[in-house]
């Protein structure tokens, strides 16, 4: 069956089903012309929004529905973690042929709803459309207290500059996509494809750290080195990177020895794992590692802040300090 | 010059620069990870979204960039309008291929922030992206006061519908687009193409009629006669809609006489007026006429809300009644 079939409304309906859940909180969900919530218990508001388009982001072929739809809120919920704060509500927009399958629709907003869940997110409204490339727009609001909220530019000369979780999982996992005809000589194949098609948004660490007082922190979407260039620039610091100290996934050798890279570049700048990359004052290292060992969760020192906009450099394993390589996304 | 030629970030801060207003409640703009705003004063927050792609919902040749970029604002606006309540803050996301011209997107953006000024709409954030064609996705947050709340839901047998404004202007715009030939012989083929490029959300209406009480309110994206439809199914209501009192902007006769068409079916059914359709107890009738009459804008009851679900009539010029057509846009 078709979404031409059943037509715009009868989909809606399918969808609002589908991602339905109770919350007091939600005034009016999915259709009316607005949705309407409750405001906010926090300080602030934060507003972030992502567009995922066909041939661009990804191909029906590369990943399944459930994955896609998945990733377009978890990507959303990770920019609110960043912040240091709490996701709530988001509306989706969704773009597609009306040959597309009700199926893959109803799978798509399947995965929105298993993120949304575990996250404590309600979907509650979006818009619908035709279009030639299936087209996703997620929104989301959330809310993080005034004394919590980790600016990019709040890193401070002397920080020290951290990560949670492990890196480079998803650009190897995204590589075992790529060339299928490795996949049995990796060993952890599937936590690696997991780590791409399905990454978890750090919501929890990004709560510990704000409550903690960290000062810059961002998700790492682009690459460690993308993000970390980022915090710099906007807080006119530089960093020095130590590449012995980067904590790369379990599997991520195995894989860039049999595509010819090295795990270290796909720690560094393969992006999409999604972790923090926070900086901090070096007196709150013990506390933060304190708190992550209670919450099950793992975090490492990978560099400190410099004072002055010098850049960024990396220290190898022999020792030697030479300019990073920033080699994060672009779109043009 | 164009976009590939400048890259992601310097394109992002032509837009900051565009749109830039300064708001003591915008905390973080344009360039971090989420937008941060200090919450909103009233009881619920508004949150809608709003996606146009090229070929579906314009193309290059029949929208001016300015007048691209304004539309995709004010459909949102519109839509906090129609819930009583005021519009806040916008994300803008936005995809385009790279060879677009720089100087195309700083229209396009002009645009936006000329509508989001003109009703104290502050644009905080986005994504840019690359794509095939270009795509426009906003979502809009806005904030309304609980018993202000109007509900797509909430008409009651016996109230009287009304609607702001005049309608089937856009419609009859649309036609001179399509058909430029007889654009010399309509008189005012200027102001018709304006209500179709750059309507006019009704935020002020809104909010008088949200303070006065009414009861369903909806705008008029769809069309007066696919409105006013929603909200007897929401309501579980049915309708009478008098033809001659169907207020039809100016100028809509002619073009309809040239292009064969009905003027009130371009009313009914044109849609893209984003004027405001609402039901009331008829006892308020008088305190709108008055209160709109003060602000200057145009009011007019059209019909009256049925008790039961028996569908909607309209009643001709010759006072004979017939089951409306319903003929509002749907996407598959």
């Amino acid at each position: 069956m078709k979404v031409k079939d059943i037509g715009e409304f009868a989909l809606i309906e399918r969808i609002a089903q589908i991602v339905e859940q109770a919350d007091e909180r939600v005034i009016l969900t999915i259709g009316d012309d607005t949705a309407v919530v409750k405001k906010t218990e926090l300080d602030y508001a934060l507003l972030t929004t992502d567009l995922m388009v066909e041939d661009v982001h990804f191909t029906f072929k590369s990943i399944t529905p459930h994955q896609l739809g998945y990733k377009s809120i978890a990507v959303n919920i990770s920019d609110i973690a960043a912040m240091g704060g709490l996701p709530r509500y988001a509306v989706v927009s969704l773009a597609l042929p009306p040959e597309t399958e009700v199926a893959y629709v109803e799978d798509l907003y399947r995965g929105m709803a298993e993120v949304s869940r575990a996250n404590d997110v309600r979907i509650v409204g979006g818009d619908v459309t035709r279009s030639e490339k299936l087209i996703i727009n997620v929104a989301l609001m959330g809310e993080v207290e005034e004394e919590k909220l980790s600016r990019r530019s709040d890193a401070q000369a002397c920080d020290i500059i951290m990560v949670t979780g492990e890196l480079g999982a998803s650009a190897a996992g995204l590589r075992l996509v790529l060339h299928p005809d490795i996949e049995p000589k990796v060993k952890n194949a599937a936590a690696l494809k997991m780590a791409h098609f399905q990454p978890k948004p750090q919501i929890k660490a990004g709560r510990i750290l704000s409550s903690l007082g960290v000062n810059a922190m961002e998700d790492i979407s682009d690459g460690l080195a993308s993000e970390v260039a980022h915090i710099c620039e906007a807080s006119g610091v530089g960093a020095r990177i130590h590449l012995n100290k980067v904590p790369i996934a379990a599997g991520v050798d195995n894989v860039a020895a049999l595509t010819g890279e090295r795990a270290i570049d796909l720690a560094l700048s393969g992006g999409e794992d999604y972790g923090l990359v926070f900086t901090l004052s070096p007196h709150l290292q013990g506390a933060v590692e304190r708190a992550f060992a209670e919450a099950g969760l793992k975090v490492t020192v990978v560099g400190e802040v410099l004072e002055g906009s010098h850049g960024i450099t990396v220290i190898d394993w022999a020792g030697a300090e030479s300019p990073m390589k920033q080699s994060g996304y672009t779109h043009f």
